[in-house]
């Protein structure tokens, strides 16, 4: 440590003090507990995978946001000085890189699925609360490290368990508190359906992209984005038709059942969703309002049929869970026909709404009950003793560690959050003192265990 | 997920499924419990930190084996080609990358506390278990991806945190039930005070290295190593004396005051010692045999005072727990005066041995205790019902996701570990059978929540 340094944290990264941590481990045991109910156990993957797995799953713009780690050694020794001085750095990079930090936890779910199929037990269900890595431009609440709280169930075209996610989100969310929330639901094919009746089945993509963007740019912006894409006037009007549609999920789905007398894709969609209703009927989810959303797209391709998106309804902080069902999740690692449906929870603005909302348990306490005062050498020793014995209840206790003025060693406890001090006295005798409240008592010793244990 | 790839994990890196998960959290809430009860509180430092934080701090060996992170975007603008075609990493590498990922969990709280120091409640307790890596060449029971679990406390000299730091080690590997350990302890001052009276205090760490060896070379090649570093053959002879000194740890002070006459480092190295062994008459460790090693030097440089180690006495593994007192925890950084007391438990090496003893608790099972099988699509829909039920009750179970034949519904289930299956009969009529036993009991619907409470 011979340079003196200025320390720094690495932009985009945060420090997570005690209270953070105490009140993201609230949050994530509250998810855990609810996933482990459903029958999920979790599955723990390395924070680095081979960029083999991770390049080309997130398209252009993801494959530029991975952090990539240096490879070990002689990292230049394979690259010509031509290539270098190129500056191409598609050519470059992939000589100097062959790993990188997860982008989700979804891919290197596929990679150890794919790995591993022989000896896991099917309908496969894992979660993983676990650290993921963007290189984002950092700016006000988008972080470069943040946390997904992921479920998966891995090989069953069953919507049982599509009905299981939406009561997974209503009893995760209900748990947590949050105030009143709605999921929304749709479906990839009912979507494909649109297109195909309304003939720009060849452009879905760019539909579905431009009406995912309807809560940022509003109708006339997606109006606006389909003409310049060659929408033609009658389809844009059957799109907003389609913004307009409203009712009960059973009124839309009648509507949609006349729609749909041509398309396939469309009735397939219709039966699925259906399908997820009639689960949910059965075991309806207790806070949630459950809507049809027929302008859900959700922007990743893999999803294939059920879509979802959680929103709070009077709080505008965008989605605070999602997720959708795939049909191929594996296919890329040459494992085809493993479908699949996941979730997420966005840990990072249900931390910040509960925080908001002043919902998160009380965090500025250390769980120390009591400091013992030091005052001085043959009374710390007894000190010690009796610090021994509260610890040997399974008391959190401390004992200050200098003789030090008495009023900083209060601060100490003070800052702690400690309830309780305690001075050694004479024989066998301890002065006990509320802080709060200041009232003090003389007791013996053995008669603290009683009090400190409550 | 054009191309198929076949999948891997990358090089040392390991995936760990529910059972490893399961049995790693039952060692970390054990150590976390106990470091909470003695005062510690958590913090969560990022993955990444910037390289000027971390370079310099680990010797050569370890900036080598720091894993770099490559800057995003246009990462080569800043270099010329003449530096690029020179291969000089020592030139080229900080261009490339100025962020790596933790190389351990000290280096990043010393930047913690240089940066808050204001902020900080001190004496500074913190507790942090956690992933770290290293760019080592992987091989059996050597992982690049590893958990460290340490404690500190920060911002104090007082002895009595060191002989807690003892207690810390006695009762978490007590509460592991670890079999018989011994917890070596000393003081880089008896050492350097050894040096000192010996005449080779120019040598001091040619000495410590060579004596942190004799474990692994014997004692003829500590003897060859100090007559190749120039040691005389006197000194030798002394320091071989010193590996045969006997007795209890009175005695061996004893001897250690006739040998230090004359140099105060020495005697403050005894006084120290011999602070932290009051401490621990007071309240002497339950299990570990507590012994002063003169031999143990503990490789690490920024340790100044006591010195730590715990070994197993009938399984031999090396160490399961380290740590030290060091004096400048954060000088580099900025702040100096800023001394302090750390331990780290060998969460892969206690691990192993648990797992070898047969010590982790039982880890096949999911925890869901029954599995509600799938016979059809009306008795599906009352299963799901009762399945909403169980769960309402915070029994954590599952139906079976489609009406597959009942021997692969029944694998499932088994695979799962879970102790019961239910088949949905007429009316509110379930039978309830005990996968283990094969027993199987016909009951209400009402009833199965009593029994599966259990």
């Amino acid at each position: 440590m011979a340079k003196i340094q200025k320390p720094s944290i690495a932009s985009g990264m945060r420090d997570f003090s005690a209270g953070e941590v105490y009140a993201r481990e609230y949050i994530f045991n509250i998810i855990r507990g609810v996933y482990r109910k459903y029958g999920f156990q979790p599955l723990e993957t390395p924070v680095m995978e081979t960029l083999n797995v991770l390049t080309g799953k997130y398209g252009e713009e993801g494959d530029r946001l991975l952090f990539k780690v240096l490879n070990t050694g002689s990292y230049l020794k394979d690259i010509d000085v031509e290539v270098l001085s190129s500056k191409d750095y598609k050519k470059i990079t992939p000589s100097l890189s062959e790993k990188g930090l997860r982008y989700d936890l979804t891919v290197p779910l596929a990679r150890y699925v794919a790995m591993n199929s022989g000896n896991l037990v099917f309908p496969f269900k894992r979660y993983q609360i676990d650290k993921v890595w963007r290189a984002d431009r950092p700016q006000k609440g988008r972080y470069r490290e943040f946390y997904q709280c992921d479920g998966d169930v891995i090989g069953s075209y069953s919507m049982m368990y599509d009905a299981e996610c939406i009561l997974i989100f209503d009893e995760v969310l209900s748990s947590l508190d949050l105030p009143g929330f709605t999921i929304k639901i749709n479906n990839r094919k009912i979507l494909s359906g649109l297109a195909e009746t309304w003939g720009f089945a060849d452009k879905f993509g760019q539909f579905a992209i431009a009406i995912d963007k309807l809560d940022k740019i509003g109708e006339n912006g997606v109006v606006q984005e389909l003409g310049s894409r060659g929408f033609t006037e009658t389809q844009i009007h059957q799109i907003q038709h389609m913004f307009r549609l409203e009712g009960s999920i059973d009124d839309k789905l009648s509507t949609l059942d006349t729609w749909f007398a041509n398309s396939e894709t469309g009735k397939k969609g219709i039966a699925e969703l259906r399908e997820v209703l009639e689960y949910l009927k059965a075991a309806p989810p207790k806070k949630a309002i459950l809507e049809l959303d027929l302008k859900l797209a959700r922007g990743l391709d893999y999803y294939t049929s059920t879509i979802f998106e959680v929103v709070l309804n009077a709080v505008q902080i965008g989605s605070i869970a999602s997720g959708g069902r795939y049909d191929e999740l594996t296919a890329g690692f040459g494992l085809p026909n493993m479908p699949g449906v996941g979730i997420s929870f966005g840990a990072e603005r249900i931390y910040d709404v509960l925080k908001q909302l002043d919902k998160l348990p009380e965090t500025t306490g250390s769980g120390v009950q009591a400091l013992i005062l030091n005052n001085g050498a043959d009374k710390a020793k007894a000190g010690f003793i009796l610090l021994a014995k509260l610890r040997a209840e399974n008391i959190p206790a401390e004992m200050y560690p200098s003789e030090d003025k008495v009023g900083k060693q209060f601060t100490y406890a003070e800052k702690k959050g400690m309830p309780y001090v305690i001075t050694m006295e004479e024989g066998n005798t301890v002065t006990l003192k509320n802080i709060q409240s200041g009232e003090k008592q003389s007791i013996e010793a053995d008669k603290l265990i009683d009090i400190l244990k409550q």
